[in-house]
């Protein structure tokens, strides 16, 4: 029986499992900390086309078939795909499975969309409304530079709170319990996240606009579940980074809680910020998914980690949204992510 | 029970019910053959605010709010949003919703974002994970000609296959079915579109790109529900325009399903093309989701059409996509939806 318990989280009677899970990183992340985690690593960032943004959907297509292989699945046991990236339009997921057959939801919640991704793609099979379906997220680093900042031939200065936009997929195939996959991680709640507003303006500074969307949403997740941060090994956050991590574990502190020991971020494990020039760590939608299904679930499966929170990060603007003064709210979604033998 | 039935589609066993809708529309929606059926119509397209995004804001807060109050239910029974625009990174909606203190799922569907955020909204009602959930779908002629086309200030010539831009938006407050509001609509079925693509490389013919995934997605509504054309006493797609109707009641025909008499496009319905000079027909996020808010619904209410197909078709396209040669993808969401009598 599913719950819906507190007013963002829902408790899934029979958690869904994550049966495949593939990650795909480009040249700086397959250099990083993280690179032997990662399924496959390319050299070439266009991955053999002749634009970054075609380079994203390619990525993308390979990324989402590898995770149904790994499950020893076929592309036609697949009924949905939850899925989306940071272009506009989700022009990097549209082109990259529009030749799957396969019935799509489009997502956007900024980097915190593999978290949505997710959360949707277990609440459709724990609901039986489906035995198989595909989450991914990804981002490009040549394609979100050039949409959000500046194109990469311009050369700019990035200041010292400023992140790299990972260039990565992550795809997972959320299917329903069986004998076969009862060892595989499971999804054992989330919690979706509201938008949080604390008016930040500097978009080279978005681990600020996202730290109090990130506290709010654990926040609620320990209300709504009646725990405490003990209750998890790990949580991990997507990627607010150097500065927006000490925001969050200060705004839990003030809360009654206390993070510091458990938390850590996807944007501060994917690079070495030191020797890779990263500045505060790594972003974009393809930071957590990348992280995630290379890094993380791995944790998870070898019991090093049994219980994780992870909770991926979204800055809500756009070009236009930015030059016509708005701010840019934050928002993030929880998911628990749970050892099978659990 | 809830069924999967077939590839795409799924059966509610207690059927959701469109507890509240609201539609609001700006001055050339006003002065169209469904003027009467709007329940906000505004002279000003700014909604009084400084820009056309931000006016778009303004206008998916109000149409939301008033669908709540529509129900007479308050914001804090509304556990989720699912809902999105045309606009890159979403920011009409998430401006718009920004304060409401509601959980978001962010979507992005193009012009079929009211069926994707609907689809979801009552899976996510007839799973028991919520109460009331709202979908809501907006766009703005203002920001969406100045994002995909060509500002409003150069004054081009458009040619006779493209469509207007619908400056409207449509929310639903979507619950669990009760004693009171069991007489409203009901959402009993609903089939989730594939990406289709033929190929079309024409900006300016939005039609042709998306009436091959309008027949592809009705082909499976019939054949998932093992129903004919004449199951529903109409079948409403989202913006084909003229040129798209003609392509799409072909397609279907070749298939053995003759839906002339059945077929009506909200594109069609909320200008008259003639007299207003909107050429090929209405089109927009905004489109169908204020003419199904505003119209057609009215229609199911008073029993007139007992049952509906409901089919927002969307054109996968960015203007980055579109000058890097990439072809228009399109998507269509079929919606079945029932008088509360039936």
């Amino acid at each position: 029986m599913n719950e819906s318990i507190g007013k963002q989280s829902i408790r899934f009677g029979t958690p869904p499992v994550i049966s495949g899970a593939s990650s795909t990183v480009g040249p700086k992340e397959s250099d990083g900390p993280l690179s032997a985690y990662f399924d496959e690593k390319v050299e070439d960032a266009t991955f053999g086309q002749d634009s970054w943004e075609k380079g994203e959907s390619e990525m993308v297509r390979r990324t989402v078939l590898h995770a149904i292989q790994k499950a020893n699945r076929k592309q036609n046991d697949v009924k949905y795909i939850y899925g989306g990236d940071l272009n506009g339009q989700l022009i990097g997921t549209t082109f990259g499975i529009k030749d799957l057959n396969i019935p799509v939801f489009g997502l956007y919640g900024a980097c915190s969309t593999c978290g949505e991704a997710l959360s949707l793609a277990a609440m459709t099979v724990a609901a039986g409304y489906a035995e198989h379906v595909i989450a991914v997220a990804s981002s490009h680093y040549g394609s979100a530079e050039k949409q959000f900042r500046f194109p990469l031939e311009y050369g700019n200065q990035r200041p010292l709170s400023a992140t790299w936009t990972v260039t990565g997929c992550g795809a997972f195939l959320i299917s329903n319990p069986t004998p076969e996959n009862s060892n595989k991680p499971h999804i054992s709640a989330v919690t979706t996240g509201k938008i949080v507003d604390y008016g930040i303006k500097d978009s080279f500074n978005m681990g600020a606009s996202m730290a109090p969307a990130a506290a709010d949403a654990i926040f609620q997740n320990f209300a709504d579940l009646d725990v405490r941060p003990e209750y998890y090994d790990k949580i991990i956050t997507g990627d607010l980074g150097k500065i927006g991590q000490e925001i969050l574990i200060k705004l839990l502190y003030q809360q009654g809680y206390d993070i510091s020991s458990q938390h850590t971020d996807c944007g501060l494990m994917i690079y070495d910020n030191e020797a890779q020039d990263t500045h505060s760590g790594g972003s974009g939608c393809g930071c957590s998914a990348a992280t995630l299904a290379g890094y993380i679930l791995k944790q998870v499966e070898d019991g090093i980690w049994k219980r994780v929170l992870f909770v991926p990060t979204g800055a809500l603007l756009s070009t236009v949204s930015f030059n016509e003064g708005q701010t840019i709210p934050g928002i993030a979604h929880c998911v628990v992510i749970e050892n099978g033998e659990l």
